[in-house]
């Protein structure tokens, strides 16, 4: 919908202009393996949710250069014409492995390995990043607000403050994968079935002579559902009263209302006694101000009584953290039918990637299906089938620990062969459900917003002593 | 291109629940008007770059709910099939007036009004706001990052960190507007000419044997014009060494070395040093990790010798804030002929708005060009024509200053009447070089990163007293 056109040119120039040297240099069909992965949880968290691999799917489907592409690059005067005859019969060939959306992952694994002639790896690089990098962001960030919400709704609200028309609607999307109930965005409801909400805006209260008369024309348009903003003047002593008093007389069989401003804790308070008060315990009382994970926290522990949460500029943007900072790194080139690992060496260690075409698996406890530790592993090396498996830290070797009455799943599946897919993206429903369910089998220590206990991710013993050999020059 | 598609059902679910109650409510040929404005600068700054606005004319052109919106609706059991008749029939009929792109704006202006059929002025609030609020956000945070740079151009680098595709593109058109040079984001070149460049990556240095195998294919393939990326292994020990020795046998007449992690100010002095020493002068250093305009500023205190910043995430992310907190407030309503202002009131006196159809006055000192005062008065006023204005504070009413020797701009312009665009958008580069004169129509002491001057903004007295009188219950 918002793009059934043609994000082939949606690029970073350099793509184009390695993409032209290898041509020139006569290799472009030299296969490459490059793993997206990122090296931090934002906001200090220990896990982060994968999403947005639908939309890569979407975009590697529809790569294609059209004429007016490939005049505009010709006017670049940088090109060569052989070059732009390659880009006009562009047949996108890789083949691509991935984490499934909704999966709790982790700092180093390679969420995504992309293998193929070097000249098209290298190039849809900048989608994928930008793509899993969005929705990853916002759907951490919602998983963390929902948790904060104690299984009280979230409804995400943050269109108007969103970065763009894409970021409101692969916003929504991923904000309802990472556990919200629904949105106000209209167009995700209408594309997704993330369920869309809304009411009304002060400016309808205004448009009235007063709430009581504003209240009134809204349930009798809504006479099922209806959702009263009572903070337009003054919640206690105008907004609650006219809202009780319409609610008496066309007793909606749905009843809610909304506070928008003000200090949330108090009012929430005075506003359910008033509302009991007047025998109306079956209405809702709906929060939304700038809200996110610490703000719901706190709100709760002072007891406020709330009975759902709008949530808005907070998690569409990640305001605590805007970034999600994955990166597209080279892990692996075949030569002569050979593979040759690849690293990037960083003075900074932890910039160090970890080379060769590798697997991911998840070892879960057999009997509490708790999810034990992440093995990143040699592709070679096959499924770990040992029963006792010793891991240990890839950065403090010293500290072991043996997992024993374990099981093991593949966390990656293969999403495209030669260039076609292979894969179908499940339903956005079965996506948050997995997630959820997936989410569960972390223990509750990973989950605190504050220092919480780091997942064992470690390497299996052949790809660290592959990552130390090349380290000392040795290979 | 991206959005050729139809943005219509891109809204928050309230207004379309709000436009059927009005509908139902027999009021959708009430006339209202609505104000855009927001309240704070981001990052404590005194002013913002308007943005947005181009996209906002796009928007309102192509306004058409399609058969299949209209099923959609229908699917939700709330909405009368009259009011699915008018939204399938719809035709916009608002008049709209705009501050044009690049004008630096302040807090509480009405940058934008939109009068109309409430049903409709009220309808187009969601993308108003996040049109208007993207590009602003990133376009007032280009101008910031430009100014820390001192004169040495800054490209846009954020592509893969956007909040998603359109994130990317109309980030990497605001970014433009408020002073970068240019963007990595190809499809922003392609569509509307924001000069895009690029090199390599880390993995093109990889895909050879060594770097100086790297380096020279590059520019082999680019005879005239190669910046080489030299911090794939080490910097000083052999990036640069290898650059040095491929520019001494290859001699592009335009080169450049790019450094993209490790201490910045310490490496490019070393790295200046010895480009100098191989008599390579000429030879630009680039820098990009991280960057913002902060980080710019220390790093050239420091003495760093840099020729140009490549700035990403922080930059199309407005990362240290990335919510632009653009509002949309109805302001009054025509009854019978005559205007009724509309205010609402808050217990956060700051969240009170200003009453009534306004315009929206800038004075120039006329011996300097300097922008002294911004006036919001009235639109039954007129333009300001005494030779003195006495302006105050309107939340500090002792704080009075008289303005003389100026000369009067309208900043708003009329975008829509009756529906119909009646403005052309000025070019991409007009916008820039507009924004980049009226940047220098402001003092600098308001330009500052920390505690900048405020600038006036001022009530009209007769706007003053609407608004005294009306917070009193005058009125």
């Amino acid at each position: 919908m918002i793009e059934k056109n043609n994000l082939t040119m949606l690029t970073d120039f350099y793509e184009l202009t390695m993409a032209n040297g290898y041509f020139t240099a006569g290799m472009q069909e030299d296969i490459a393996y490059f793993d997206m992965f990122f090296r931090r949880v934002p906001d200090k968290g220990s896990y982060a949710i994968m999403a947005g691999l639908e939309q890569v799917i979407e975009y590697c489907k529809g790569l294609k250069f059209e004429e007016k592409d490939i005049e505009y690059l010709r006017s670049k005067n940088l090109f060569d014409e052989k070059f732009l005859d390659y880009l006009r019969n562009f047949e996108f060939k890789c083949d691509i492995w991935a984490v499934p959306e909704g999966t709790p992952i982790f700092p180093y694994e390679p969420i995504i390995t992309v293998r193929g002639p070097v000249i098209q790896a290298q190039f849809v690089e900048t989608m994928i990043l930008l793509l899993i990098n969005h929705q990853s962001l916002v759907a951490t960030k919602a998983s963390r607000i929902v948790r904060a919400a104690k299984g009280r709704p979230i409804m995400e609200f943050g269109t108007r403050r969103s970065h763009s028309t894409t970021a409101a609607i692969y916003g929504a999307r991923a904000a309802y994968i990472g556990g919200c109930a629904g949105t106000a965005c209209t167009v995700a409801d209408e594309e997704f079935g993330t369920p869309a909400l809304g009411t009304m805006a002060h400016s309808w209260v205004q448009m009235f002579d007063n709430e009581y008369e504003a209240f009134k024309a809204y349930t009798k348009a809504y006479p099922t559902n209806a959702t009263l903003l009572v903070d337009t003047y003054n919640v206690l002593k105008s907004g609650i009263p006219a809202a009780i008093k319409v609610f008496k007389e066309l007793d909606p069989p749905n009843k809610g209302i909304r506070i928008d401003s003000g200090d949330i804790a108090y009012l929430t308070k005075k506003a359910r006694a008033m509302l009991d008060e007047a025998g109306l315990q079956d209405c809702k009382i709906v929060i939304s101000n700038s809200l996110d994970e610490y703000l719901i926290r706190d709100i709760l522990l002072e007891g406020a009584c709330v009975d759902s949460f709008g949530v808005g500029e907070r998690l569409i943007t990640a305001k605590s953290e805007p970034v999600f900072g994955g990166v597209y790194k080279l892990a692996a080139l075949e030569k002569d039918g050979e593979m040759i690992p690849k690293i990037k060496i960083s003075e900074n260690t932890e910039k160090i990637t970890n080379p060769g075409f590798k697997s991911l698996y998840r070892l879960y406890d057999k009997d509490t299906d708790k999810a034990l530790a992440d093995v990143i592993a040699l592709h070679s090396e096959g499924l770990p089938t040992a029963e006792e498996i010793e891991i240990f830290d890839p950065s403090h070797v010293w500290k072991r620990k043996t997992v024993k009455n374990f099981y093991v799943k593949c966390l990656r599946e293969q999403i495209f062969k030669d260039g076609k897919c292979i894969y179908e993206s499940p339903s956005i429903h079965e996506i948050k459900e997995y997630c959820k369910e997936q989410m569960d089998t972390l223990w509750d220590e990973m989950k605190r917003f504050e220092n919480p206990q780091t997942y064992y991710v470690d390497l299996s013993p052949e790809l660290w002593k592959l990552k130390q050999d090349m380290l000392e020059g040795k290979r």
